[in-house]
């Protein structure tokens, strides 16, 4: 999370950093509300409002795929209906739907489909042991959303209207698709910008949607395994490494590609040798310090070349208020967030210094990773119960725990659904 | 152009360059037939073939908009047809069509709308003095466009195919839509991953469509005036610069709407203090250098941080031909390909050494320069005939004169058109 994205610009400076400077002017012409102390104008774009929802619901029920239906893999499952909010440079937001799920109509000439103006969140509906429908910490995420819509220039929103715009689809959908205790379903919400118009600039009309889908699982149950890409780079300093936009991901599928060719699940991503992210997740390796203290070590988010995971800040601040002081019965942690290399990663191995290392993002949830092969060497990483790390294994119950309701924890938030009638 | 694209890949060579491994197996797998001593399997998928070009016509042409309709300032006029294909991972290519211009229906989850799975060319069809219908190097940009979509993780394709189907929606479309001596159309030719399914993986299903647009002018008629990005970055080594992705353009509208706000016409793009491109054209200066040499400069493709432009490529070509020994009139230049700074500009500046600079692409042309901000401090350029420097005057008029067909050249490929019944 960049808190600074939501933080009064009091004007735009003139601050050397033209994205920086932009992001501010974007927020102040497209979403003055969230200004607190900035001067509204008669003239302001009318915001994104949940209150104003048209419900439209389907008339044509799809059926839900049982436990083992194919179609489960293919991740294109969504369930019977969806949110658009349409937004226009000239009059800011139309009233957001509930509508029947469906294709979208887009023009040849949409921003979208030329200059990758689009962004996303990954986020999951759990269906609790009580009976409950939760989402996990979701104002994280509409609030991240914001950072990366801004940064792809698209118009800004208030993230607590996005929020309850996805509390009111799951609300809908949630008792049909989502009936048994233990399982998810995965969430997407999408801007896009959907304005037909070729020439290289700011597009002047977005659409934000919500879908819900089945994601098939993503565990590896022997543990991940990572190919270090040593030339190729996710992302760059003055690049958008930090925001959920998709420049991010397309030019990363080749080399995800060549490393399942190669065996290997995903790539560790480095930059000028530093260890940044493992696929599309973010990277944590528990090791034995050289002055004897064990650590657990991931990568800042000072630089912005990494993703602000809402797993990843859970898990660290887990650690700090549980994993600091010996209650957990595991040797206690030091929390350190900092850059490291893959030479620091091959040299604690070399000294068997690491005690495990985990991916964390919301599909793969908490990760262990079994080996990191760098320079055509694997390196294995420790498992101490087989499958897993204790550490990451007990993080992972945690977590699991609020998702599902078994701890009752304000990051677990209560969906209350609607009857169908 | 990275002709290394589609050289032969002799199977798919364990290389440390993850990236690079991929892009040959891509084409090994989608385009078999692009590697002359591969083994073929019998299983191979349908290449594109524009010989099955299937023909749907019209039923509601539209009209032309006369000059001065403001709907050519938006850029999103399109021609009466567009060509579609579509390819799919398990069986290669579909026959292409030729059909009435009309929106895409996409799934939301398909993998353009999340993963900037896209890319992109941009040519131009122009309308001769002798009123024959012209492209300028189209076999350079089909290239290009496959190496933009095996980077992307889109399929391969025989460029020489693509060029026929551009070929003959123009054949159609040029003689209704346009007729005058002297103007152009701008042609998008675009690939997209076009199937439905949210997880971040190599897209099974592609659609290619080309369209046709009239583009409202990008000349900028006292010079352009440009703003040096010092600290945000459009692309870096191990990246994706040289592609045509719509991952490169996304990401920098909001340093450019800066600019804009800040009244530059484009950003200056740096890399460490590395002159790299201006907006989306490659930059060129002419300047004399401290041995007292005139040296025309720009930067070079090995890094593959910039975009290998046509204009750029031709420029070159032209300049070597005819600018090096004072046939032109003008003083004689020495053609230099180099990294060089922001650094060197101000030096040159400082001494009064450089002669004149200009920006170079399809959209904006040869566009010359007439400022450039670094650091809160204006540079200006000299423009030698008061809107233009001399040498981009001249090279501007070459290119010109092959495009419309005043001077017989193998880059104006004439395009034979269909005679309306």
């Amino acid at each position: 999370m960049a808190p600074s994205a939501i933080t009064p610009p009091h004007g735009v400076q003139q601050t050397s950093e033209l994205t920086t400077a932009a992001v501010a002017r974007k927020i102040a012409e497209t979403a003055p509300e969230l200004i607190s102390n900035g001067v509204k104008t008669e003239m302001a774009p009318r915001p994104l409002d949940a209150s104003k929802l048209k419900f439209t619901k389907t008339t044509s029920p799809m059926s839900v795929p049982q436990p083992g239906d194919p179609i489960i893999m293919t991740a294109s499952q969504c369930t019977d209906h969806m949110i658009t909010a349409v937004w226009k440079a000239s009059t800011g937001w139309a009233d957001p739907e509930l509508r029947p799920y469906g294709n979208l109509s887009l023009a040849p000439t949409a921003s979208v489909l030329h200059y990758a103006t689009e962004c996303f969140e990954g986020m999951k509906m759990y269906r609790g042991f009580d009976g409950k429908l939760r989402l996990f910490r979701p104002d994280a995420n509409c609030k991240r959303m914001l950072v990366s819509s801004t940064r792809i220039s698209l118009p800004a929103f208030d993230p607590a209207e996005l929020e309850k715009l996805i509390k009111a689809m799951i609300a809908v959908d949630g008792p049909k698709w989502l009936p048994k205790p233990g399982t998810f379903l995965y969430l997407r919400p999408t801007m896009i910008g959907s304005g037909g118009a070729l020439g290289v600039a700011t597009p002047k009309e977005a659409t934000l949607f919500v879908i819900a889908t089945f994601m098939p699982p993503l565990d590896a149950p022997t543990g991940m395994r990572l190919l270090a890409s040593t030339n190729g780079v996710r992302a760059w300093p003055g690049g958008f490494g930090y925001a959920k936009v998709g420049a991010n991901y397309g030019p990363s599928l080749m080399a995800n590609g060549e490393a399942r060719a190669r065996g290997y699940d995903q790539v560790l991503w480095l930059l000028n040798g530093t260890v940044t992210e493992a696929g599309a997740s973010n990277f944590f390796v528990v090791w034995r310090s050289k002055e004897g203290k064990v650590q657990l070590v991931t990568a800042p988010l000072d630089g912005k070349i990494i993703l602000d995971g809402v797993t990843r800040r859970s898990i660290l601040q887990l650690a700090r208020e549980r994993l600091t002081s010996g209650q957990s019965g595991l040797e206690s942690l030091e929390i350190v967030e900092r850059n490291f290399t893959m030479d620091d990663l091959v040299d604690a191995a070399k000294d068997g210094r690491i005690i495990e290392a985990f991916a964390a993002g919301t599909a793969y949830f908490v990760c262990p990773v079994a080996a990191i092969n760098y320079k055509d060497e694997d390196l294995d990483i420790p498992m101490a119960r087989g499958n897993s790390g204790d550490y990451a294994h007990l993080v992972k119950s945690w977590l699991t725990n609020i998702m599902y309701g078994k701890e009752d924890h304000e990051w677990g938030v209560v969906v209350p659904e609607v009857e169908d009638k």
